[in-house]
């Protein structure tokens, strides 16, 4: 039997085609496109068979059709509450999914996926709890509570970038200041490093990036770090600091097994970001006296944990490998 | 059947008898003395055991002991990890216990206890999430997913004080800076309400205090306020501010159906305190467009909490009334 899972973005829908180890064997790629919400039930109903056929896989072999949303969905009814990017709102994806194919329909945020994926392929299957932070373009999160995605009463639990850490701090997109994202972000790296440069001119970062400011990502201070630049230095450690502010936060509401962390910037060498992160909030924790503790890793799954996180939404936990 | 709870706190022991509707029919309290760890347990089952005899209950009819400890607990190995005012470290309580009565024993953490005496008393049975947070020296924070205590991997859970709200801000006696306990607790309130005293001695405060800083309670500012005092009333939004501010961080992360606020400041009128809170945090929260919203309501059980969650930790969530 197969899963399928489908990721919608802003810009692109993504399925795939997910084995019982919960492997991708096959993908689809289309653009979204589609001019009224009713069209949107046809063109995921479409996209999913077309990816059973492409791949020779009978219909009856689909156990289920999983999606995630960029927003807040309730699964139980089958109905997405809105999406960031895209004008959906309380749309009902699993009605109008189902009058183009009867299979099994399950919902979910994009975030809460990925952390189902990163959840279902950690090394030790015996965990019950991971939480999933990517650092994006703002600070995704997805909570895996007891082996269960952790929804909220409204399906809007795990915003976890809009927890204020500076209280009347920077201003968020989300109406609060001082928030998470604001500060840990990769968005929020790459102004710090932009305004770490503005602020000397004889740093190296100006050279790696031909003068353009335009042209900070979210590893340029890491490697100027490496070439010894002190202001680039600053903003990385600066950033580790901000960054573990929050985990520990994390760490001191939910204790979970595993925090891993995921997002471009998770990929800076381990000396420079991971380490000293798991160093900082480790010191900061509460309970440091028991004997097990939160593991703080970097994801593994990368963009794939979307489609396979979708696709795991339709099976039960115990069915984990 | 009945099931006992005992409240452990730093110097008194409190232990309740709790029939099949989670009432407490019979008390008993008891000064805290043991002049050894194995001498715990024996205090503990001797308290217990009294608890029956002198209330004409069977042993036989007591379905399980519970206890909340003031610290983290492992109940699967029925071992207190440690705790706060007692010295008492890795202790195996149940083990300990079971040597003078071989009753089911469970094993919970103070705050812990208390949000699920709250949780299974709240007027609507049908709520499977409440987080209940205790405004008193600190914050403590109880936390209730589908009808189960969040405990993490080491039991250090719900420590929803120690979330830094303020970068940098106030040092907290956990080691870090800016935890919300310590803009947000009851302290926080007297310290905010002596700043603003000695900052303004026009203050009506200081008649009310007879002058003397340390008769500054939680309700001062809040009852200066109704007459009319400008430094009182600046306390006071200031403080629900500080309140908010957190709240609406555990909103974002949990989306719980209840939050619970217990503690002798949630006791101020509902006009001063709550609706402001209430205000606030839904002006604040992502997903302010979802259907269903997070309540925040008064805790209903005061001190009787702990010994009546303690008591229910031996019941399994089916059994709620």
């Amino acid at each position: 039997m197969y899963n399928i899972g489908i990721d919608i973005g802003g810009t692109n829908l993504k399925a795939g085609l997910v084995d019982e180890q919960g492997r991708i064997t096959a993908t689809k790629k289309a653009p979204l496109r589609f001019a009224s919400m009713e069209q949107m039930g046809e063109v995921l109903a479409r996209m999913a068979i077309e990816l059973t056929e492409e791949n020779g896989v009978d219909r009856a072999q689909v156990a289920s059709v999983g999606m995630g949303f960029p927003g807040p969905v309730d699964d139980r009814r089958g109905v997405v509450i809105k999406t960031v990017n895209i004008p959906l709102r309380f749309m009902p994806v699993a009605e109008m999914f189902h009058r183009h194919w009867d299979v099994p329909v399950r919902l979910g945020n994009d975030a809460d996926c990925a952390a189902l994926g990163e959840y279902y392929h950690y090394e030790d299957k015996n965990i019950e709890s991971l939480i999933l932070v990517t650092l994006g373009t703002g600070i995704g999160t997805g909570i895996i509570l007891n082996g269960r995605i952790l929804t909220g009463v409204n399906g809007c639990a795990g915003e976890g970038g809009h927890i204020v850490i500076v209280h009347g701090g920077e201003p968020c997109t989300c109406g609060r200041r001082g928030c998470w994202e604001r500060y840990a972000s990769a968005s929020a790296l790459i102004q710090q490093t932009r305004a770490a440069m503005e602020a000397d001119r004889a740093s190296c970062m100006w050279d790696m990036t031909g003068g353009d400011l335009n042209k900070v990502e979210g590893y340029t201070a890491f490697e100027a770090m490496h070439q010894g630049d002190t202001s680039a230095k600053r903003v990385v450690h600066q950033y580790v600091e901000y960054l573990a502010e929050g985990l520990a936060n994390y760490v001191n509401i939910f204790q979970p097994e595993v925090i891993a962390l995921g997002g471009g910037v998770s990929n800076a060498h381990d000396e420079d970001l991971l380490y000293p992160v798991q160093a900082l909030v480790l010191d900061r924790v509460f309970g440091k006296e028991a004997d097990v503790h939160t593991k703080i890793v970097k994801a593994r799954l990368g963009n794939d944990a979307g489609i396979i996180g979708a696709a795991l939404l339709g099976r039960s936990r115990q069915a984990r490998v």
